[in-house]
């Protein structure tokens, strides 16, 4: 139980075709069912769903949120020069101001579209946590651990690594500590293997980015003489707390490893094409192994977007594009995935049931996405994170009829941090 | 002049980073400049901006409106067994006022979603002429012709056929009748050649799915000699006023002739990759060659969306993707695309000009979409049709602040019609 949980009484929302209500205790939901929809006779503040659609939220699993300030900056660049030329040269002098109203913008833009608990690897993580606590909605949250040129530099990354986490254990149990390592070819083997141990003492999740280049495959095979993810293996860095973003070019393989490890892959379609890496993750081949799948935007600057429901169509799309087979991955099974009901570790496998987290949406139900058809393929192929009405976290409304609170404030905030740093007002700024 | 078009004052909108006015009379833009922004002195009526920013609205350049009514319906089918097994039997019972509140609900789509104009193949084309004309927006629209077994079934539709098309000469200026052989595979030579007549009897714009699948390629060069393209040119069919929907397999020959002869290739990226016909139209080829380019949703039943800015993020994509190329398609060359800005035939040049008709979008600038960054960046990869605040179709007010008249009967309408036709009330009509 959360000191920050709610009681909450949802009456008059629909779920699958039924009039229901929710009753949420402490922040979890305590009963669900038709015999709620329209009674309330307790104490707790009630949300009248006035007939939208109840479903649960979206789980975006793989993020660097802050970097909305990088928005459209470089945009038609490629991936090494869009890191190179645009990226680094503005990080060099983030602060963590920066890096909280970005990620407070974020947050806004997630609670507008539906997502409710995010995995982010970004800089200054403690102050993504800040925002995300007073954004009110949950995050897994790692600083990205890249080696500097010299072991003393790696030694102090260490020590800070571990006062991050200490501190990032603080934040209450809406935010969740990660060890993050970048990636394979900015981590040496030493740091890989200390990243793994660091995890395994504190019982943490680990997040990396791994397979999403051609090339990165086969620097990996020239000096390791293994494949990513079985390099990661031989490190003790494959397990079931372990969450890999990206994953384009993994063999078949390298997947039934990582089934039997039980790690997480995260798909970031969007990202993928954006960026023109080549390749689409290998999802029939992946579920066929029993991999643990989860869907990410990857960072908004290369994105362009938080909305994960427009990830979740291009997921849909680009597998049924790459399979050249419209059957490969039914809409109900994107929409699970896009909600974290394909992993453990980034989800829950039976959400809206009582004893799991007060945290679900509602849809407006007069919408033309909404109007005609199957709630999951719409949801899948017709509806952006706009049909989003109400979004409830903990038993907290947080949206509620598609007002959040400080939105203007926080976009305001975050157009001063992005000028600062030399990265314009943004076109609504303009006159 | 149009008897319908209107006069308006908008002011306080935001242009290019400046504050402006634009005057309309008699549905044409009058004037446009800082000179107008603030001061209404004349009797028309005033719609305030309040600080939105001016943009060009969306042509959607190729649909089957009416098809709303098949969202999600058979959608994890291929192509042929989707059309064969979903489509065909439902639509052996359709009728007028099942397509034109199936064309009601995709014009209310368009409209709340930035698109003013859209190009249009579907029964009862005269039912989607009310429909649009009752919407306040324009449709180029034909009724596909689709060859029956017998010459006196042929010679029954042909009469028909001119029938509609005089019906369609009548609706006034905002419909535009077109000339809508279904493809190369559904109609034979003589009847692709009475289309190619008619169309120039009588000056019409003529529209044809082309090279959707490698099957139809195929059989086109086993049964004609010929690749598609040069079929339809060998039949008279290309010219400035033919406009191909789909180009997925088109060869740089094809690509050649077609941009010499001046006609106009639609993508559809979003319904190619949710049918897996395998391929991505090849753009940087057709643009290379000269070839006239516009995008389009296909119709709502294989996308299934109307808001053309996902397919807009699609389109720029599954292009990068295709080329592995992050440098292929500037923003702001896929904005003009989608502003029918690469083809005479769909839009106009220079949109947002005095003496061009009075259709524009305002944009909601306060929203997280367009808070930061560039905006044809933020219009490409962040927004969705959801960032529109207010539609103006020759100096009408379609969409004032999010509301559209008439948009609960439309969706209840196109409910009732979709239960006659047993495809199911849709997801927002439970309890």
């Amino acid at each position: 139980m959360s000191a920050e949980g709610r009681d909450l009484l949802l009456t008059n929302a629909v779920l699958d075709g039924a009039r229901v209500g929710l009753r949420v205790k402490d922040g979890l939901i305590a009963e669900i069912g038709p015999e709620f929809a329209e009674s309330p006779d307790g104490n707790e503040p009630v949300l009248d769903a006035d007939g939208a659609l109840l479903v649960p939220p979206l789980v975006n699993s793989h993020t660097h949120s802050a970097m909305t300030l990088f928005r459209g900056h470089g945009d038609d660049l490629p991936l090494m020069r869009w890191l190179q030329e645009a990226i680094w040269p503005v990080e060099a002098r983030i602060d963590a101001e920066d890096v909280y109203w970005g990620a407070r913008l974020a947050c806004l833009e997630m609670i507008r579209t539906g997502t409710t608990s995010f995995w982010d690897m970004y800089w200054q993580p403690e102050a993504t946590a800040r925002a995300v606590t007073d954004a009110g909605i949950r995050s897994t949250i790692g600083g990205p651990m890249i080696d500097p040129d010299t072991e003393a530099g790696i030694q102090e990354r260490n020590r800070i690594l571990e006062e991050e986490l200490d501190h990032l254990d603080g934040f209450g149990d809406r935010i969740r500590a990660a060890v993050a390592p970048h990636s394979i070819y900015t981590v040496g083997t030493e740091s890989l293997e200390f990243a793994a141990r660091l995890a395994d003492e504190r019982k943490l999740p680990l997040q990396i980015h791994l397979s999403e280049t051609e090339k990165e495959v086969a620097d990996c095979i020239d000096r390791h003489g293994l494949r990513p993810a079985q390099y990661l293996d031989r490190l003790g860095l494959l397990g079931e707390r372990t969450l890999l973003a990206h994953g384009v070019w993994l063999d078949r393989a390298e997947l039934e490893l990582i089934a039997e490890r039980g790690a997480t892959v995260i798909s970031n379609p969007v990202a993928n094409m954006k960026l023109a890496v080549g390749g689409i993750f290998p999802y029939p081949q992946a579920r066929d192994a029993g991999v643990r799948i989860g869907l990410g935007t990857d960072g908004p600057g290369s994105n362009n977007s938080l909305d994960l429901f427009s990830d979740l169509k291009a997921f849909a799309l680009a597998q049924r594009h790459a399979a050249r087979d419209a059957e490969v991955i039914p809409a109900g099974e994107a929409w699970a995935i896009a909600t974290g009901r394909r992993s453990e570790l980034i989800g829950v496998p039976e959400p809206l049931a009582p004893g799991r987290k007060a945290d679900f949406l509602l849809l407006d139900p007069d919408r033309h996405e909404l109007a005609l058809g199957d709630l999951e393929s719409n949801l899948v192929y017709t509806a952006s994170g706009s049909v989003v009405r109400s979004t409830v976290v903990g038993g907290r409304t947080l949206m509620d009829s598609g007002r959040v609170e400080d939105a203007e404030e926080i976009i305001a905030r975050a157009r001063e941090r992005s000028l600062r740093l030399g990265l314009g007002s943004g076109p609504g700024a303009a006159a």
